[in-house]
């Protein structure tokens, strides 16, 4: 359920990114994504954010875990910095009962740390196939299954579950719910107000359905979490760390924060890249290039 | 227009299909695609299919123009051989009016040689975003009217055009029509003679709309190409030479051909895997496993 571990060189000056802050604050709607800059520390994180005028931050359950969750929680919050989302949950398509069980429980404890850190949303990746398993519809079937049970339950605890199309090249291995569209006949099971959707440009640009997808999430209330990164080619092996820094590749970010707008979405917008040219620089680097970006592909 | 040049090593022995044909003969609708087997020359194709009793086969165009247009006509009718397609045409959607004429021009050809080698259908593969273009759109937009004049000239010369789907990984750079349901779109701007739709499992499999969107394909009688390989994980660097052999993935293979039977297509299921594994190792060796696999997860 994490990332691969991929090394990360230590950043020659670790404070770097509150020495040289940008010239203008950030775009009000940014949020930065940890994993965009995962050579940062959580401290690190929240001492670059607010230097350089984010006001919102997406975070990671293990480093957040690593560094404490009530200690993250009071850092966060101390700083006056408001968390977008939590990733992830999910990984409910398991075929037998106790992997099920045990994913429940998981997410269930991710559910009392979204509440912990007050974020936004908790974001789910529903899970693949599991191994020598064909059956997509089952698989999808299954993600169903769970969210009665967990639904309710995060909802008890004031928790909106956003669930995350992600592209098709990871139907197999990582989430069987591959398009927006997937993700909202899904969330409609549901109040809107337990579960919604996550709109990452990444994962379903290439969508000719998108913007009256994206409009149908947004118009009935749905639409609880957006991010972008860039598409670029080739894919790297393993496809995961391929994702571009903003205006490196061809998706219409512009458009696709407009088709947003136009939906009613009002949140922030989280920048999501993760990409291991941008872990081997220095993170106040990254955050001012990719505020740079966002200013001028996305904003 | 050409896969990427890999080094292909010489078979050990390169008559070796002909001395161990199989104990029975091959499904009568497997058609062999020449990529699958690139170490073979297309003389050693017709021979190893020949010996294996495989009777229909998919070429592509720079084997085939290598060899010589006539003379590979020649060849492969000479062996009673049946061609289910050519591959490939397309790369419509330059956005410079020069550069579109070009691939008119080059279309045009491939139409020919695929009259010439009586090939049931030009595979067609749109093509993807013209450099910094991320108009996905308009592109689709350019295929239309290419084929406005591609289409009734292949028709006069009495071949019929197959739009393929490619996997939306493959959408920026070389295919902007990532589902059958786009590809149907597009065809059925034409009449059913002139378009059809090429249904490549490893390019559609994950798409919940797969099912209907053939029907739709069958019924209307646009399915005019199936092909079939498998989809393993982790992708390789560049993701084209990750596909698998047959029951080595996830893809429900016969469920897939099933879906196909049930529309209507009574034709041959092309087995087009591009691997370098399968590409090093002994030709017949490898039609042989084919089959088998053919057999035991399609059939």
């Amino acid at each position: 359920m994490t990332l691969p571990s991929v090394p990360v060189p230590t950043p020659a000056r670790s404070a770097a990114a509150t020495q040289a802050p940008p010239q203008s604050p950030a775009p009000a709607r940014l949020s930065l994504n940890q994993e965009t800059i995962r050579q940062w520390s959580l401290p690190e994180l929240v001492a670059g954010c607010t230097a350089a005028g984010v006001r919102t931050v997406g975070l990671w359950r293990e480093p957040v875990q690593r560094y404490g969750l009530r200690k993250s929680a009071q850092l966060v919050a101390g700083a006056g910095l408001r968390v977008s989302s939590l990733c992830r949950g999910g990984f409910f398509t398991g075929t037998d009962r106790a992997g099920r069980a045990a994913a429940l429980d998981d997410n269930r404890r991710a559910v009392e740390e979204t509440a912990e850190l007050g974020a936004d949303t908790l974001v789910l990746v529903s899970g693949g196939l599991p191994p020598g398993d064909r059956d997509l519809v089952g698989a999808r079937g299954r993600i169903a299954e769970v969210l009665c049970e967990l639904a309710p339950w995060a909802s008890a605890h004031g928790v909106r579950l956003g669930i995350e199309a992600l592209h098709p090249m990871f139907a197999s291995d990582r989430c069987v719910v591959s398009t927006l569209g997937q993700a909202l006949d899904l969330a409609e099971l549901f109040p809107a107000e337990q579960v919604g959707v996550v709109a990452d440009a990444y994962h379903v640009w290439w969508d000719e359905r998108l913007p009256v997808d994206l409009l149908r999430a947004g118009k009935s209330g749905r639409l609880v979490s957006v991010q972008v990164a860039d598409w670029v080619t080739p894919l790297p092996e393993g496809v995961l760390l391929g994702r571009g820094q903003l205006g490196d590749g061809c998706i219409d970010l512009r458009g696709f924060r407009e088709a947003v707008d136009a939906a009613g979405y009002r949140g922030p917008v989280e920048v999501e890249i993760f990409q291991p040219d941008l872990w081997a620089r220095d993170g106040g680097d990254v955050l001012r290039e990719v505020i740079d970006r966002y200013r001028r592909h996305v904003a």
